[in-house]
């Protein structure tokens, strides 16, 4: 096993949990909340900081006001004054490198398919799902009712998505910004389970 | 083997080939282009006009004009006046629901995952590929410079692109307008034909 595999998904379609039984099954780490915990202490920032902007763009103009002088890249000086999300943005960037550089694991969300563009042992998968099973999902999940659910998926989704489009180059629940992009509604979650594995073991011996 | 495959594609990805090699492994037809000599048949048009607005539409304008006044609902008056390739897409949209009734095969393009959409023993791919694949299969095949092939490519998949969104109520390309997306560069083409076998037997015996 020398794969590492990122998982872009849609809220409420099953994708950290088909992560971690995928990490399971090949015995390797699976990264989603984890990858939080070690960006704030690879970072010094705190981690309350780094959640409250995790997969979130804040201001829109502002952020492109600030991008806009920056060039994207960034130095001792320009650190100081970018704005927080943009940070925590680069810490997150900085720790999915340095887990990629450990070895073979999983890594849920937060663009790592676009921090890890130039690894040619990755394979990028998106999850997505039917509405009714994403809904029901975040019902049982948060107890909420079909409103406030459907609501959540939707916002959710639209975070992720400008997040996504924000800092990569690639558009979030394109098909062709990833390897494979499975519906978990049609086989369920072990069945899409399953496929991954199969998908993952035949790169695998493709590569060898 | 119950189960109807529709096959979306980029341009030079191989979605054809894709096509006929599962449908050979289930014994089953594909439809790509004999489609279209079935649809003239069934509708008494000529071959060659259903061929010239094969997946292309039209000026966009009169399009709408005409679309908005006939609300998409046809009658025999209405039809007379109707732009050829509507009455082109509405002859395939039958073709595509007679060809269903009669069993299990492979429809390649067309939006016949739209025509589809009700048919609950159907499974929807996008098969897409990376840039520089997909130009060598169209410089092979074709006999074209690098700078041709990518020239074809790019104004097929606008054509597709643009003819699935107004005709579908989803988007081509996008991972959630299917069941399941594959990069036939990743696995190449025997490798997404395994691994597509793989997921039709998974949900066949998931639905037994």
């Amino acid at each position: 096993m020398n794969t590492i595999i990122t998982i872009g998904r849609q809220f409420g379609s099953g994708g950290r949990e088909i992560g971690e039984k995928v990490a399971e099954h090949f015995g390797i780490k699976c990264y989603d909340k984890e990858l939080l915990t070690r960006a704030a202490k690879e970072s010094g920032f705190c981690e309350e900081m780094i959640q409250n902007h995790d997969e979130r763009p804040t201001n829109s103009f502002l952020y492109n006001l600030v991008m806009d002088t920056y060039s994207f890249g960034y130095n001792a000086s320009s650190f100081v004054d970018m704005p927080i999300s943009h940070k925590v943005f680069l810490a997150q960037f900085d720790t999915i490198k340095r887990i990629a550089d450990e070895g073979p694991c999983v890594i849920v969300g937060r663009c790592a398919d676009y921090a890890l563009a130039d690894n040619t042992n990755c394979l990028h998968i998106f999850i997505y799902a039917n509405e009714e099973c994403k809904t029901k999902r975040i019902m049982d999940k948060y107890n909420l009712n079909e409103a406030k659910a459907r609501e959540m998926c939707t916002k959710k989704d639209k975070q992720r998505q400008s997040y996504y489009n924000y800092y990569s180059s690639k558009k979030w629940g394109r098909a062709d910004s990833y390897d494979l992009c499975i519906n978990s509604s049609v086989l369920g979650i072990d069945g899409t389970v399953k496929l991954i594995i199969q998908y993952i073991e035949d790169f695998e011996a493709n590569n060898e």
